[in-house]
């Protein structure tokens, strides 16, 4: 598999606020399970068309005491249409049930706070995080569900 | 095919605003054309997913001085999300090249102009108009490809 | 649409045998319907794949009094594989209910005498005859399933 | 995931011939590798649509040093239509690189013997064999390839 790099520990999530989700989602409470990371935005049509039903696969797939899926709202553009509100109501239309975190905005810049931590390079990106916290994957662009599956499957059975 | 009604001469549209064309289109200059309407949501996932591709098929394959097609954005419900701003970031990231109409929106409800005029009864709906300004096919919901294909075909070689 | 090409009168189908049909049909019986014929081979992946999905959407679409759909056989090579024994089982694994003619061997050379007749360069290949018996499609290869309605649903107006 | 069955020791197989492999494989010669059996019959519409894409997708992702992946030509059925000839031109025309067993035929009865040996109960199966030669997956039907690329990643990471 390409474009897969070890960047050593994840760093936190940095959010704004959290969708599906009773209670926010942080990485430091999820150690000991495979955290994967769907990074997308809402008009983003490659997100839309193939990301975001690979990301409810995952999220159907596992035990949810093996694997997290996160959904992560990357806004890098179009700021002011991509809005919370707006992501709501996407969520809801498209019948998405995995939690969803709005990827804090930069004080500084287009960027949002997780996606620069993160280095990603634009949506959809998938990121996998072992059970220790370290990153062991992160992609950007299509992988095959083959393919994804078979990344957290080894990850999941190093344990 | 189930769901075809004869409604007999065309509402004219009653239009907002237009993309993808540099002027307004009217019902009445394009008498001597089959017009097709795709009347869609942005946020609508069949429209996302079935609709609009096909939509965008139907414009690629007839000669404009054939048939018409035209987007028509009917916003019917999460009318602060859907607005012409964020309809030109979506119509803008999925490539579409299409005419785009923005549906009036009422003065009184929130079923705009146009959609009410045609007794729309969601999205997708896909809507036919002859050469002579009759409706032809008023549909809500899915219809193949070949479905379509079939029936603007036997329109237009009724001229 | 590229490669439709007008031949005339279309030739009188020369077959070996008949399934899923009680009676054979023949071409002069037809007039006054649109006639569409699949040839195709049963090895074929795109005829698998693309052509008898296709076949199988127009036999279902259309008024059998107003479109008669006929799979053809035309085996051009590896005889001594796709017999007629051959057909019938991958017709009922494939639950096809179409009627599908045995394009009759020829007595000279590798290709079978209704696809000699027809010049056709291969499978699959779509013809649709009007109903009068001129050829007005006969097109090699893949075309999309609105593409198709719309030929087949031109020719139907005209009558 | 359902249908999930451990029968221990994967019995040998027991093969009349084999395609696109210059020597026969044998189990006992594979341990260290992880074994991927995709059981099929050339004219089952499930194998060919869905089941031999997905087994052309195992042999593809993974390295030969760590999966190999066998096609298996269970032939249950039709046994004078499905023979080794008209495999080999299936073979050829689908363009299939991955190494196929034609599976022995039974002295007594319908099913071939690699197939009863397994309990197989039709095609498309796929049988998942781990690096010790134990049995770990014997799914009749289908599975998503997210599924598949799972279940042999936890069984590469295991050793």
């Amino acid at each position: 598999m390409q474009n897969v790099i070890t960047y050593g520990q994840a760093p936190e999530l940095e959010i704004l606020t959290w969708l599906n989700t009773e209670t926010p989602l942080c990485l430091s409470n999820l150690r000991g399970k495979v955290v994967v990371i769907h990074a997308f935005q809402m008009l983003c049509p490659a997100c839309v068309v193939h990301g975001i039903p690979q990301a409810s696969a995952i999220h159907e797939l596992y035990s949810h005491d093996d694997v997290q899926l996160i959904g992560l709202h990357t806004v890098f553009e179009h700021h002011d249409i991509m809005t919370v509100e707006a992501l709501e109501v996407f969520a809801s239309e498209y019948q998405l049930t995995f939690p969803i975190a709005v990827d804090a905005p930069s004080n500084t810049g287009a960027i949002p706070k997780t996606m620069a931590a993160y280095y990603m390079q634009g949506t959809p990106t998938l990121i996998v995080i072992d059970q220790q916290g370290q990153i062991r994957l992160n992609h950007f662009g299509r992988l095959s569900d083959m393919q994804v599956g078979n990344f957290i499957g080894q990850i999941i059975c190093e344990e």
